[in-house]
Order: structure tokens, then sequence, then C-alpha cells
């Protein structure tokens, strides 16, 4: 049982960039048996359970008292408070201003599908009919045709490509929209990472050439890999879905994996889908094409190559779960909507009113310096509530960095920190604080993925031997296995392992016995397996292998 | 019939202002019979017909050709394509910087909402509950209750404010959601005007006194002001809405009405509602109020004050309506998605090559250089398209300003431009060519709103005889009444002006003899009514005005 190295995309290198040979042997894991668990109530500020004890609880709570979201009403869909939307909207910023230099521009179409055109696609609708939500009605009137509510925006925006792309120059023509969709699951809803509607983009383009298409799938996953990375500050395993797990209707489908360290269970981040000429077939999007039919030197008729990509709020969801700890959330610097809490210290009641005015205009100096420098910066002067209740509520919200400033701060001109990722502290000139606080948001934001990627390298296993696998998937670690590909062997490793969890490795109340899937098949290979006659995993399964392939319980 | 001056918005003064003392007198109008009508067909580049001839057609044509939309299979829905988004976008960055000094927080709510909350605040679901869409059914599943998609989200948000406010520590409170909304209209349907999904803003926000709450009711409707005159280059009358035009719930609506020359309608632009308790005392949103009740000392429950206020993309068919003109779209250079469009010209077969690549170069030396400036810049190099071809093909999108170069602007250092607006001509050094495009682009700007300003004072009358009413109505005016404010009064007003159009002035054939309707009760009164004695404008009315009210046909 090893742990391979170059299956993580964790440079800025392509993520697609194929490794050829072996990873080098890392030792095997030890079940983590000896860890003291922490009491209930044991932690601070408002969270009252442990991350490693109650985990589907601690998400729950720090979510809520981290006011990232509320339930709601309608069961299955919350309220994004503006603690997670303002988030959201950094990573929309950051996102449209990448696409947009790929020539992808933004539009909306509506919310709302006939039912002719959401069947229109066979394969594509069986994957979301029995989710879809039905409009019948509108005040007391009976609609004579019902409506849904689109699940996916493929049915809906395609009919409209065939009339906008009149000819080959229209292509590459690259549509994206930002919006909420709906699908009415029935499964243990769970906010950010299932809910009955949720906010995403869809991209949604059209190619004159497969080469085009299958180019720009990998440039959006890139993207989306960079995402995760550079922002979330969570590594992921980049590749492509099996047969049996890609989307209802595309040629291929590519993912970007992450890995929730306390649950052990993988997620899938982000997709970037080749729809080949499914959908350009079926709604009929077709051009005339530049080339000619060399014998006959007849025009030809040629369908266009489409795309579809998004990723959604789900990605909220994986940063809380991975980076979160027992004190509330902790949010990578370059997408806290506060980077920078300025709390006041050290004043009592027998401050002198001038060293209180000093600290407080000091405070404000800091924060229009910070702010110059483009640090999102808050203060809180509230004379109501201690500095200590202030710490902890703002660790709670997951405030990267937090800075003190008191009489002893005026004094020696230095201004006192506090990480929220490592609890570390120490302190840093005041007269060049903007540039001491970018340098310190730039390591939190380094070493959470450092810590993130560290885990992840930690719990993902090369497995050679059919024995090991089950273990290897209750012990919380994703496991890379030569693999036939093929679906029926999927459907029985699912099964093989599914109720293998014994006590002592139950760790998730929700799925205690879930079977293993296929989450992806790395582009980053540990080794070539094609024409090496190695077998395939699973016992009794008589194929051989043709590529290494990540499994593990999923989201 | 006189010519108010100060009614308009026009100035960056808050648009509340009082402004006391009568406007001075202009000349009375003369019906614009002379004018001769351009024939259909007339037109170049696309739109076939004129905008003075069949203004619907010419709307619909306008925006499908200049590719804002197209028409969806469900009616009354629309596709909002890049041509259209992309200015909502520009639109939504420079509200959310605006709000966000103000301290207001973007979040999203849910979609849907059930039937007990939507029907808890029964004046403000009556204004609704005809137009609601309602799903009854997942895949193949009955739902056991239906749930309605939002018409507004007052309902929907309300009551969590009730949990979340536990303090006056906490007010105000100001959320705001980008979302969009379902009202299940059966009227005339019109994109960006009148569909059944539209995008808004919608921003709730709760206050601890009525001081705070009124304050910020004219601020955001300081902004709605601001944007359509300082982003769309439109001028509105802000003002109040009568009781009968208010928003269902509200204790009083705020709004800016803007004016549509070619139809000779108003349209309500945006509107700020001051809310009162009414929905704080149905959804229990209360805080311990700070001071005490004087006699006894005891501390006391208070209801929040509440706001709502909205825009939508209507702010998109209002500007397409005010600029367009025969030759397609005008995009104010403010909101433009690309303002300056970069086209070679006077390269012919015979052109040296060493010239042809010397204007390539310069066209994309240009481009770097308005880009640097933060200059939104296209350049349109495509050979299979002639320069008239694409000259047409830019000014049908409404791209601000067309820059040309060729061998003549090489050799004398020019370069030559056409205003999309005024259609003028001109030159301006290469060299200082940012300078110089900053400069015009600014000067349409201001050009465009100019000549809707003229147009819409040359349109605003007062009225102060009941049988000119009628006739100013019918020639496109919208006319300052002296008005009792009565409701009974308004509707004998709408029916007393409905079908009095006669041939000669029919120029909508959507709304022939539409009644004219109350659209505001302007800030900026012609003259102070209150204690004049001056009688309501109406024949048969004994009641004396209180206020000047703008009536006119509406959108």
């Amino acid at each position: 049982m090893e742990t391979p190295d170059d299956v993580i995309c964790d440079a800025s290198a392509p993520c697609h960039a194929f490794i050829p040979g072996m990873s080098s042997a890392v030792p095997p894991t030890t079940p983590k048996s000896g860890k003291k668990k922490k009491a209930a109530g044991a932690t601070v500020s408002g969270i009252d359970v442990a991350k490693d004890v109650d985990f589907a609880r601690w998400y729950q709570q720090v979510l809520l008292k981290g006011e990232m979201i509320d339930y709601y009403d309608v069961s299955g869909c919350y309220i994004l408070r503006p603690g997670s939307w303002e988030i959201w909207e950094i990573l929309q910023d950051w996102f449209n201003s990448r696409i947009k230099l790929m020539g992808v521009r933004n539009c909306i179409f509506p919310l709302f599908v006939t039912e002719d055109l959401l069947n229109k696609e066979q394969n594509h609708v069986e994957g979301f009919s029995a989710e879809v939500a039905w409009v019948t009605q509108s005040g007391n009137t009976k609609l004579e045709k019902k409506i849904a509510i689109r699940p996916t925006s493929e049915t809906i925006i395609y009919p409209y490509l065939a009339s906008w792309i009149k000819s080959w120059r229209a292509l590459p023509l690259r549509l994206n929209q930002w919006n909420s969709v709906v699908r009415w699951e029935f499964k243990n809803p769970q906010p950010f990472l299932r809910s009955r509607e949720f906010y995403w983009q869809e991209g949604h383009t059209s190619h004159l050439t497969s080469q085009s298409a299958d180019q720009e799938v990998l440039q959006i996953l890139d993207l989306y890999s960079f995402l995760y990375r550079e922002l979330l500050a969570i590594p992921t395993v980049p590749g492509r879905k099996t047969e049996k797990e890609k989307f209802a209707g595309a040629d291929y489908t590519t993912t970007v994996e992450a890995y929730i360290p306390a649950t052990g269970r993988a997620i899938q981040g982000a997709t970037s889908h080749g729809l080949g000429k499914n959908f350009s077939k079926m709604f009929d999007i077709a051009v005339e094409a530049p080339w000619q039919d060399g014998s006959e030197e007849r025009t030809l008729k040629t369908f266009v190559w489409q795309n579809s990509w998004a990723y959604s709020t789900r990605v909220l969801g994986v940063m809380v779960m991975v980076h979160g700890d027992d004190k509330g959330l902790v949010i990578p610097p370059r997408v806290a909507p506060t980077q920078v809490i300025l709390v006041p210290v050290g004043i009592t009641a027998g401050t002198p009113e001038d060293v209180k005015q000093g600290v407080l205009q000091c405070i404000d100096d800091i924060q229009k310096a910070l702010q110059n420098d483009g640090i999102r910066t808050e203060t809180d002067v509230r004379e109501e509530y201690s500095p200590g209740w202030k710490f902890n509520h703002w660790e709670l919200k997951g405030v990267p960095l937090r800075l003190e400033i008191g009489p002893k701060e005026l004094e020696t001109g230095l201004s006192s920190f506090a990480r929220r990722d490592s609890g570390g502290k120490g302190s840093i000139p005041t007269p060049s604080v903007a540039a001491g606080v970018a340098e310190l948001l730039k390591d939190i934001q380094s070493d959470m993925y450092a810590r993130a990627l560290a885990k992840f390298r930690d719990n993902l296993k090369i497995i050679t031997k059919w024995a090991d696998f089950a273990p290897a998937v209750n012990h919380k670690n994703l496991c890379l296995i030569p693999f036939c590909l093929q679906e029926d062997c999927e459907d029985k490793i699912k099964k093989l392992s599914e109720g293998t969890a014994d006590s002592s490795t139950e760790y998730d109340a929700r799925a205690p016995s879930m079977g293993a899937k296929s989450l992806c098949i790395p582009f980053k290979q540990p080794s070539e397996l094609k024409d090496t006659n190695t077998p395939c995993l699973r016992d009794g399964c008589n194929r051989m292998a043709e590529k290494w392939c990540m499994f593990g319980r999923s989201y």
C-alpha cells in the first residue's frame, strides 16, 4: 500500500499534464487509534461539538453559528447569508475575469423549460427526470401544459444555438450563465453539498472541431483546479470520470476531486464535459464546414462539438469541511470577505482618555493603510463587548488574521497579530503594517494549502492487493487501483466494499457502510498500465487493468 | 399649459430636494403634424421599420437584430443574450459598489416559498396572488403541499429577520439579493418591460427608527435616479406614489418615473418602499428599545421599521426605447460593454502589403492604448466583411464610437471617428488617441442625456384646465395637475381619459385609448398647493387639490 506523489494537482502546471513513472514509496498508514477524542462541550465560542467527534453536527453548527447559512422553511433549501454569499461573489469575480479572457460571454436563459424540450435528449433527461420540479398552476389557474424548472440548461439553450450559429465563423461560441438550478432530491440534504436549489455557473460552448472543444474542456478544468488550489487552498485530483459516472448525455466528463480528511470521503469538486455531437445532432446545430469533401468537392454540413462545464456553491461546503476547526470557520485569505479584523485591547476603566483615543486613532490609521493596499479590513471597536468575546466572535467567522492594538502596541510601535489558521501569534512593526499583513496573509494561504495537501497525500493510497482495498477505504483513504474500467466491475467493487466498516473504524454516522465508488481516472497516472498485463484489482475480475482509477467513499 | 422646470431630476443634487416656487412659463406645444414619416423599409442594416412608424415592431427588431434578446419557448420569458446581460453586469457592479458603502450586504434566499408564508401579509399577497406560479409536482410525485415561486421576497426573508435581529445593536440590518422573480402575468408581455420571469435586485432593510428608514428610502431612490441619469443618460422624475399606486403592503412607495418620447408614455423606473411596521408586526421582528418608557422606566419592545427597494432589467428596455434609432441600438458609453470599435478602412486588393500591415499594427496599438486607459475596445479586422457592412453591424449593436484607420489615417497621424449617437464625424490625433476618445465618450454620454432631457421637458406640461388634460395626454405629454390625491378621483380621471385619442393622435397600436393614471407626486412641486384653495383639476371633483400630481399613459 503506497502513497502516490503526482496524482494530486498541486503545481500550477496544467492539471492534465501526463506524468509517467511510478511514484516513490511512502510508509504505510497506521490507524489513528491513539487519538484522544475531545468531549463534546469542550470547544469554545459557540461550537459545542468537536469536528472529529460528530462531524455532521459540527458542520451544521459551524455554518449556522458562523452565519454562513440558515435553514429554510422548504426542506432541502438553504439561505445563503452574506457570510457565504460574499465569498461566492469573490469566486464569481475571479472566474469571470478568467473566462472573459477566453472569449466566454455571460448571458441568462429562463428558469423554465417545456416538457418537450426537456425530453429531447433521452440519455440526458433520464439523468434528471426523477428530480425535476414542475409548475402546473398559476394563481388559481391550471396550466395547459406543465412546465419544468431547469435542472440544468442544455435543453434550454441548445435549440437557440441552432439559430444563432449560421456559419463556422461564429465558432467557437462560448456562453456562460450564473444562476440557480433545482433538483428535487430526496436523499439527505446537506448545505452546499446537496440542496434542492443550488447556485452555479454553467458554461455552454460550441466548436467547429473536436480539438478546439477538447482543449477547452481541459482549460476550464485547469481553472477549476486553480480555483480550488489557489483561492480555496484545497488540493484536487483532476481526471476523467468512468463511463458509469459521466454526465448524462456527455461523451466524457472531466472532474477535479477533493478530499475531506475528517470523513475520509472524496467529493466531486467541479466538472467539465465534452458533449461531443450528442446534443448538436438532436438540436440540429450545424454549419457548412470550411473544408471540402476531398473526392467530390461538396461543402459538408457538420454538427458542432459542444462542451458544458460548471462549478457550484458546493465549493463553499468543501472549503468549510477541509479548513474549519473546533473554533469555527477558517476562511482562506484570498476569498475572505474580511481578511483582517482590528480589535482594541488593554483598555480598562483606568486607562487615561488620551491613551484610549490614541489606540482608536491608531486602529483607524491601520485600517486606512490596509484598505489602501486593497486588504479587506474591518474594525470592532464596540465598547459593549470584551476583547475576549470579540476574539471568539471573529474566530468563529473564520477571519484569517486578527490585529490587536492597545497601549502596549502604541508604546512599542508594534502591532500584535493572531493567525486564525494556526493560532500563531507575533507582532509586526506598525509603520509597515500593510506590507507585514500582506506577507502574513500570503503565508496563511500557503500554509493552509500545505496542510490540506499533506492530509490528502497521507490518505491517497496505491492498492495492489484486493485484500487491502476495504481496510484502506475504512481508514479514510482514497485508493488508486488497477482497474478494467468496466461498469459491472465498478458495481461489484461498490457492493463488496459496502458494510465493511467495523465499529473501530466507524466515523460517519450518515454513511457508515457506504460502498466505494470510482471517483476518476487521474490524468497523472502512477504508471502506464496498458499492455502490461496487470490484472484488474478486483477478486474475480478476469480482465486486464486499463488504467489506475481512484476509488473511495464519496459525497 | 406650461412646462415646469425643476420636476425632472437632472442635477446631481438629491432627487428629493424640495424646490419651491413656480416654474417659468414655456410656449405651448404644437402638435407635431408636419413631421414626415419614413416609409417602412427605408431604414438600413436590418431594421426594416422606422421607430416613429411602428414603435412596437421597431422595438422587437432592434432587440432581436441588435442581439440583446431572443424569444423563448415559454411565452412571456426571454433570453437575455450577452448584448444585454453584459450591460446588466455593469449596472450590477456599479450598484453593488454604492450600496456596499452604505453597509448593505448581499446574500441569497431560496426561490421557493410556502403557501402559509406567502399568505401571511394579506394586503401584500393580494397584490400578487393571481400571478403566482406554483410547483405541485416533482418527478412523477405530487407534492404534499404546493410551493410558490417567489414573486418578490418579503415573506421569504422576514421570518428569518426575527431570529437574526436579537438586539437593536444589529440595526440597521441591510440585505440585498440579485435574483429573478416570477409573476405569471397574462397581459401583453414585452421584453424587459413585462415578462413572466425578470431579473432585479431586491434590498430588504430593517431599522430601529422611522428616521433611519425614511432616510434610506431616499438614499436608495437617489441611487436609482443617478443610475438612470448618469449611467443610462435618462432623466427621471422622482416622487411618491399615490395610495392607489403604492406597493402592496407598504406604508408608502417612492419612484423614479421615466418618459418614452416615441409613445408619449411614462414608465416606472425603479421603486423604494417604506414598509413601516406592517411586516415586522406580522413576522414579529422586534427588539428591546434602547430608550425607556419615561413614566415607568420599563424597557419597551419595539417593532423594526422596514424598507424594500428594487430595480430590474426593465432599465434596459427603457434605455433601448429612449435612445435607440432607425439604425438600431444606441448604448450610452458608461454602460456599453464595447465602447469603441476599431475598423480598418481603405484597404483594397491594390494596397501594398506593408501599408496593410501598418494599418493593422496601428489598430492593434490603438486598442492597447485604449484598453490601458480602461476603455472597453474591440477590433473588427475580419477580411470577409466590407467596412460598410461592419459599420452597419456595429451601429445596429449600438457601440458608441467607431474609429476608422486606413492608409490615409497612417499618413496624417489622425484617427477618423464616427459617433453612434449623432452620426457626427471627425478625427483626433492618433498619438493622443486615448485622451481624445475619453473626451468623445464623455461628450456622447452628456449629449445623449441632454437630448433625452429636452424631449422630456418638452412633453411635461402643467395643466390647470380640465379641458386641456385629455388633448395634452393625447399629444404624448405627461401632465402635472392639481390633485386631491383621492383614489376615486384617480379612477375617474383614468376612465375619463380612456378612448379620447382620435385617429390623428393614434400612436400606439397596443394602447390606443388607455386611460391616464397617476405616475407620482413629484418631490419637486411646481408650487405649494396646500391651503391655497386650488380645486382639484377634475371636472366634478369638489375637493381641494393637495399636491401637483403627474399623470399620463404608462407602461
